[in-house]
């Protein structure tokens, strides 16, 4: 007897894709804002999918993860409140409570939905969502920030892509309201897509965050099961420069991927990425 | 009218693959040691497949190439004699050219079919062969090391995967070889896979060069078109440190990828990495 085999493909570009086996469709629902997919794969275990598009994976959810809060978190001494917008399953959050000096971490996403579905099926990355420093708002994020000032430390803005719901989250005028949600040192990382594939977005986004920050740059970490496998972050930082860290304050905290190595490694650019930031 | 589409799709692994979206299948031929296609795609331009697995591509070639090669060709102080196992296409010989000291650039490729292939439909990628320092020998690489003694400055291994004709590039008696054929200052990179999918391939041959070269160190790149998207590299040197490398001896020589900065940024391992080579 021949098995029936089933895959999952995703285009990520019009012109190129990923294709993973799946052994089950976990759960399958359209919110108000979008379709929201679970899928068990052979290769990366549980997966989110949102709108068509791979959001995390058990297994290399780790790297996305860390690297949008690790090195934001490292370069301020003393974070000690802290704003995810997007986020959604919860694994910005997660490493976020790591962190001792956090006395709040607040959780701005739009889709409730995307929250219940992840503590229900990915309850690994959503696990600190419990924690009692958490406050998860449902709640557009641009609305959130709109009217703060000198509110946060830290905020991550862990959001889809640029188009549905989270189109906004990559606007010059939200990061404006994020600088004016910052307090005076605060830091800001944004998810900043591929650079194999999304120049041009790259270098916008760059140049809008730079024109609010004094201190802004881009890092990068491997990602497999993002579009071209490499995926970009972009810190825009009021005074701390994360290179300038002493190396004493980089902790560790219980990761997989970032180490105090890497948090300084990684904003050593390939040429051509840095010739998009010129 | 419907367009008819047409892709290529690649299993890496039995559970996960890769799809391009295809305008021409230019070249498929079986050689006598594997099948050889060349497609055009419409994502990575022109791209060469052995025995169904991505080899190279037009677009992001020069990150495998530069970075295979670059990181030693600026390790040694001063590379004169240089062997590249494999690399038919000849991306690694181009790159090793760029370096005036190099009197000689020896490719041992056992296809020469994959040279003549890549002349004709890469001739971009294999512009090198035809430099006057350069011998292509048409010959089974482990062959060619066997009876050397003291000859090289820098031997590349850029291999296929360890199947098929490649398998041998990737045993300890190779790399046995390739220790008595480098001159007592001599430096060895390999090709070493994903550290996603290949993990104990990674340990392994790890161990096996750290076994015969005092300095052995593991070094990663971004690489779209291969399983994972993130490819590492296995350096063994005999004398000189990669990371003790004086800033003034980096060269940029014309790159897109490879900078000073990466020369060392790129041994800065994710935690996951590094805990492979324990």
């Amino acid at each position: 007897m021949r098995m029936s085999e089933f895959w999952y493909t995703e285009k990520q570009t019009p012109n190129i894709g990923i294709t993973l086996k799946i052994s089950d469709i976990i759960h399958s629902e359209e919110s108000e804002f979008q379709k929201v997919d679970v899928i068990e794969t052979n290769q990366f275990g549980t997966m989110l999918v949102l709108d068509g598009m791979v959001m995390t994976t058990d297994k290399d959810e780790f790297v996305y993860h860390e690297m949008i809060s690790h090195v934001a978190m490292n370069t301020h001494p003393n974070p000690k409140k802290v704003l995810v917008v997007g986020g959604g399953d919860g694994g910005a959050i997660r490493e976020i409570i790591k962190y001792p000096s956090v006395v709040k971490a607040v959780l701005a996403e739009i889709d409730g939905r995307v929250i219940e579905v992840s503590k229900k099926y990915l309850p690994d990355i959503a696990a600190g969502l419990a924690d009692p420093r958490v406050d998860v708002q449902v709640i557009d994020g641009i609305k959130h920030v709109q009217d703060l000032k000198d509110e946060y430390d830290i905020i991550l803005v862990d959001s889809t892509e640029p188009i549905g719901p989270a189109e906004g989250l990559f606007a010059k005028t939200f990061y404006q309201s994020i600088y004016e949600s910052l307090k005076e040192d605060g830091i800001m990382v944004a998810q900043t897509e591929s650079p194999f594939f999304n120049n041009d977005l790259i270098t916008r986004v760059f140049k809008d965050i730079e024109s609010l920050f004094p201190i802004t740059k881009l890092y990068l970490a491997h990602i497999p099961t993002y579009p071209s496998g490499v995926w970009s972050f972009t810190m825009g930082s009021k005074k701390y420069d994360p290179l300038q860290v002493p190396q004493e304050q980089l902790k560790t905290t219980n990761t997989k991927y970032y180490t105090p190595e890497i948090h300084k490694s990684v904003f050593a650019l390939p040429k051509f990425v840095a010739d998009l930031l010129k």
